[in-house]
């Protein structure tokens, strides 16, 4: 029997359950409420739109509306502001244009992403063009980019520690700008580890960058061309361009009193099918919690992969009635950082010591390459896994661009619940233009097994 | 208490073992007896000496006579040929400048490694410095390089369709010679895809090199300054230089008659702590037979990584009594051909079917990046797996060379015993410089998941 889905957000969770479901059955009906007017977007590909690497904003969309409602057969709602949700009654409030009404529903899909934080600083702009910007859309990739072909920019501030921030810091800087980079603690983001936000540090002091860390922002304060950054030691910054990149929380205002129940960090609590405490309510992407594979505890993870999967495995889901489920993340990442990459995966030390794990964290500087052969140069890993048993717990690899993409192997051991000395006897392939014979990898199982208790 | 050890071989497996040994316990006599007077060379190199990109032979040598002797307390006999293994007396029989001498063990150790095969081809040279070539030492490729620099060469004749043919035809090619791969079939080694095989010969010949395929060699005559190669078909070509890679056999002539079980292909048959059906002779490296993880049969892998690694769990099993298994090899192997890499692991799709899978193989043709990110291109990945159970067997990937170490993370899934569903839900890390959000290993297992039965 054809049934109604509403899915609230246009982007990859919402849009790839929207095509799984007609995919499943061409039959339902689909509706997706935006309450932007931009699905299906690239937000990962906005710093390198601004940088000018992409060369049109237009690249940054996979879907076309068109794609959605005529090949597809997706009904898309944009503009459309979600107000309620009233799971009793399977409808909810939408707003457009000032007008408000109901749709009811069979089956809801939450995928309403989230939203920059700014609420931690006091900004206060008597421009009526603002040049303080945080980066969500592709609207805000296009105001950014328009503000320096403008006007007259030479410094730049970008507030955060975390990957935006660190992007937007590479782009500008490599746009020649003046950059600084504003950050409360002396370390970048938590989720890597001390000793790679230290090498971190060096590579952008190498290209640069000024680090203002440790440093606690009393006010933000824009007036005609120039922003203030007024630290709490009352001394200041001046930009003419200011970034906020100060971390994201889940967009759920609409689902106040809806008896929705929410989990870490404000995102929507799920079970392993991705359903909400209310049976016919979905959340999905970046709004959704997740599953830390390792520690098997809840983790707020708005990342695009688990964004897409999620999307996808909630649709088939709601048409075939729970027959796959999500096992979770690890919130795996990598960036690059000028010519640097850097890319985690798993849980850090401090983490593991926090949930009581006996954490053994081994550091190994391997040869990219055997010693002979041309360009070998060093790449960087840690590894974290608990000394009882070896069992691995997370890692972190930074070195040249090309190297680091290795974290990979690293995952799918953490996946499979493999140990340090199932590293060392690994057959991973070698010749001298890819790497030693003994691989960073199986290196690093060779080095830690040593430390494994029995 | 402290016990002899004679280790024939003096390369990766051989002092692999020996360095373990004395690690061990340092007042283990170990002597590594070897017959010619290089040791712990690295013969992948050789290629890239020949090329110019490793500038001196000396840089092929990982360690000295002298580190060995000194600083780990090794005992070396260099120019040393093994006659006899006289098992039931615990000794074997040397020969060093013509005298022939006894040496007894407590253990011995066989790495005596591979000899590149030459029975299958007629070969007639009438000139003192033949310039037929075979690679597998240091001096072969110091021969070769002298060749090329003392005469005037333009007409490069390579033989076989394995890895060091291949890496032989680039090498030449790339130093600007008329380079022609001469190989009996239509088809590259059986370790690849015929896809992957095919893929292979277009990016040869787009680079220039000649290809004679199926070609039946009646003889080899090398007269003067011309080696002419006699196709069954009486046809024939002429070369300067031929160099010969037609694969490689152990090498075990002064086994013969000890007793020592022989496995497959004439590889020594060990049991999983290396030990062969004598329980204090150990084999190691290249000569040693190994498990195929996959179909858990034995296979001939004479590959550095195996080498390294048996030889020094074959050292601590000595010393320990038997503590640390090898578990197999998935024959996994990489290499560039030009500006492509190639790499495989597990088993082909005719290697699955002989064994009795029911196999199927999907080809995954992914983007390497967002398509909105510049130079993003194409990598094609091969994926074998049981279409029953999903049960990965094998894969393979050609692409752009820096794309193609991604094998690993489907090496190591295979070795944890994954299914082609699992692939789909690896947390793999996704940034636009680095990949698409779906990796091509995450693609193929949300391709190939809609193909498992059940």
């Amino acid at each position: 029997m054809s049934k109604r889905v509403i899915i609230i957000g246009g982007n990859a969770a919402g849009l790839s359950a929207a095509s799984q479901i007609k995919r499943q059955d061409a039959s339902w009906d689909v509706t997706v409420v935006e309450k932007s007017d931009e699905i299906s977007y690239a937000s990962c590909g906005i710093p390198y739109f601004i940088q000018g690497e992409v060369t049109s904003s237009d690249q940054l969309f996979a879907l076309t509306t068109n794609d959605l409602k005529e090949k597809r057969g997706i009904d898309l709602k944009l503009n459309h502001e979600v107000r309620k949700v009233l799971p009793r009654e399977n409808s909810l409030v939408l707003s457009s244009q000032d007008k408000e009404y109901k749709e009811s529903y069979d089956y809801l899909v939450v995928a309403s992403g989230v939203s920059p934080n700014l609420h931690n600083i006091d900004i206060t702009s008597r421009r009526e063009n603002s040049n303080i910007f945080t980066i969500k859309s592709i609207k805000d990739g296009i105001n950014i980019k328009n503000s320096i072909e403008k006007y007259d920019i030479s410094r730049v501030g970008i507030i955060g520690g975390g990957y935006i921030a660190l992007e937007m810091v590479e782009v500008f800087s490599l746009l020649g700008y003046n950059t600084t980079l504003i950050h409360r603690r002396n370390q970048f983001s938590k989720a890597f580890e001390p000793e790679v936000s230290e090498h971190m540090k060096d590579v952008l002091k190498k290209n640069n960058v000024t680090l203002e860390l440790e440093t606690k922002i009393a006010s933000v304060i824009e007036k005609n061309d120039n922003i203030t950054v007024r630290k709490s030691d009352e001394t200041s910054l001046n930009f003419d361009i200011l970034i906020v990149a100060i971390g994201v929380t889940p967009s759920t205002k609409f689902l106040k009193n809806s008896g929705i129940e929410y989990g870490i960090k404000g995102s929507i609590r799920v079970n392993e099918y991705l359903q909400t405490n209310i049976s016919n309510i979905y959340a999905a992407g970046d709004v959704a919690e997740a599953k830390n594979i390792v520690t098997k505890q809840p983790t707020f993870s708005p990342l695009a992969l688990k964004a897409n999967k999620e999307g996808s495995i909630t649709g088939t889901n709601i048409v075939k009635n729970n027959v796959e489920t999500f096992p979770g993340v690890l919130n795996s990442s990598i960036m690059k950082l000028f010519d640097t990459g850097v890319a985690r995966t798993g849980i850090t030390e401090s983490e593991a010591k926090s949930k009581g794990y006996h954490v053994k964290k081994i550091r190994i500087e391997s040869n990219t390459k055997p010693k002979y052969y041309p360009d070998s140069s060093k790449v960087t890993l840690f590894i974290n896994f608990d000394e009882h048993n070896g069992k691995l717990l997370g890692g972190q690899i930074i070195g040249p661009l090309n190297e680091v993409k290795r974290i990979d192997v690293l995952s799918g051991m953490i996946q499979s619940e493999k140990t340090i000395q199932d590293l060392y006897h690994l057959d991973l392939a070698y010749a001298p233009p890819f790497s030693p014979v003994y691989d960073p990898i199986v290196l690093a199982g060779r080095v830690g097994k040593k430390y494994v208790r029995n």
